[in-house]
């Protein structure tokens, strides 16, 4: 049998989202990232298995960049590239790929420039953002100027959404996606528990499809949305119209979509 | 020398919070629960050092919350204890800690009642809402009555964001706090490229507090909030002032709190 008789099986393509940043575990920020990037990625083909949140502490972003590294096939981390004393991230993937950082011509170029136009001083503090890890390859920030760099399968952004997200968009072609994940969702004003043990029996006679039920709260009604998420367009189709089903069957009239 | 004259210096009481759910991973659903639950523990004293958002895969939660209970003083869950087959919250952390799960005869009592006041069906389904892991202790949801529990320092509570709010309210007087983290944020219209220098020096003075840099854009106007956390509220206060007159150096009117 010839390789070209083999099923076509798109590969699964993963990834770890490490957000780096104090003021997220302390609760003074709610992270808005890792929704944006998991959404993102998903549209091409990358599926986010794991997140972390952690702290500005070399010690921890170094160990848990090479665990999480080794794991998954990518990891996109957000937070502390900027000029402030605080901002060690680069610094702590230099000495998790154990290599040298030093200020990478190309970025000290464009931030030379950005700094002339707009009159800011491009003092000591700012050329730290120039800094890349030897080998690392700039990513860029149209927005504002200082770059984030990809080393390996490690893609370094910044924390601040906005700048994160023109990053994001800098990769476009850099990342090689898989199987697209595809989702259904089905609503209706019935109670999780009532449908839970047919949904079950859904679940079994579809295991290539990720069923998952969320109830919802609003106001005096509530219900449920149960999420179908597989590569399979069409037996997700098939598996989404079974849950209609059942949701009639307990005198629901569900709809496709979130709840209203 | 007595014990008695040894510093009074309040411990360190640490927690990891572990977020389960596909939903958050897929991007579907915007996390809440972690900014919630990390200041609320900080008021109480207990630091939240990590988070971690894992799929609903059994071998996943199992690993992960033996790595984390391990490492930390206490770890909190959300997500995985509803009626449906996704939910195997329950069963992973009896698992993890090598318990048999079982119906736990309170639970039973409290659901068949609630059940039995609203009219819904106490099925299967939702009688596995009462299982709890041997040794397990619960905590009360006064809200949609379905209990979280405590087994050794793990906390196990609903992924829906108010029924999460009132097991933590529940839990109140079962946890140990330590120093209590306090904060001082000094916002001002510098850029922190500007001030960074001068900001590592105030940070080299202060080594006990966590001096953090947080640039914000608001339009046409940009600056900088920077935020100081410690336990010696004096100390907090001495180093504020420092940042106040750095800014000020550098043209800011600067004010105490977040942009406005």
């Amino acid at each position: 049998m010839s390789d070209a008789a083999a099923p076509l099986r798109p590969k699964t393509v993963t990834a770890c989202v490490l957000l780096i940043g104090d003021e997220i575990l302390s609760g003074r920020t709610r992270d808005s990232n890792l929704a944006y990037i998991a959404t993102h990625l998903n549209r091409i083909g990358v599926q986010v298995r794991e997140a972390r949140v952690i702290p500005d502490v070399e010690e921890t972003i170094v160990a848990t960049l090479n665990e999480v590294r080794a794991r998954y096939d990518y990891v996109f981390t957000t937070g502390g590239i900027g000029p402030t004393h605080d901002d060690i991230t680069a610094d702590a993937v230099a000495k998790a790929f154990g290599v040298a950082i030093t200020h990478h011509p190309e970025a000290v170029k464009i931030l030379g420039d950005h700094y002339k136009a707009t009159g800011g001083e491009f003092n000591e503090a700012r050329m730290r953002m120039a800094r890349l890890p030897e080998g690392a390859s700039m990513i860029d920030n149209p927005l504002s100027k200082a770059p984030g760099f990809q080393i390996g399968n490690v893609f370094v952004m910044a924390g601040v959404p906005m700048v994160m997200q023109v990053m994001l968009d800098s990769l476009t072609g850099r990342l090689e996606g898989g199987a697209t994940m595809q989702s259904r969702t089905v609503t209706g004003q019935v109670g999780e528990g009532t449908i839970a043990e047919k949904l079950g029996q859904v679940q079994a006679r579809h295991p290539d499809i990720g069923i998952g039920s969320y109830p919802y709260y609003r106001g005096k009604t509530f219900g449920t949305s149960i999420v179908l998420r597989g590569t399979d367009s069409s037996a997700l189709d098939r598996a989404a119209a079974e849950v209609m089903a059942l949701m009639r069957e307990f005198g629901a009239e569900p709809a496709m979509g979130d709840p209203a």
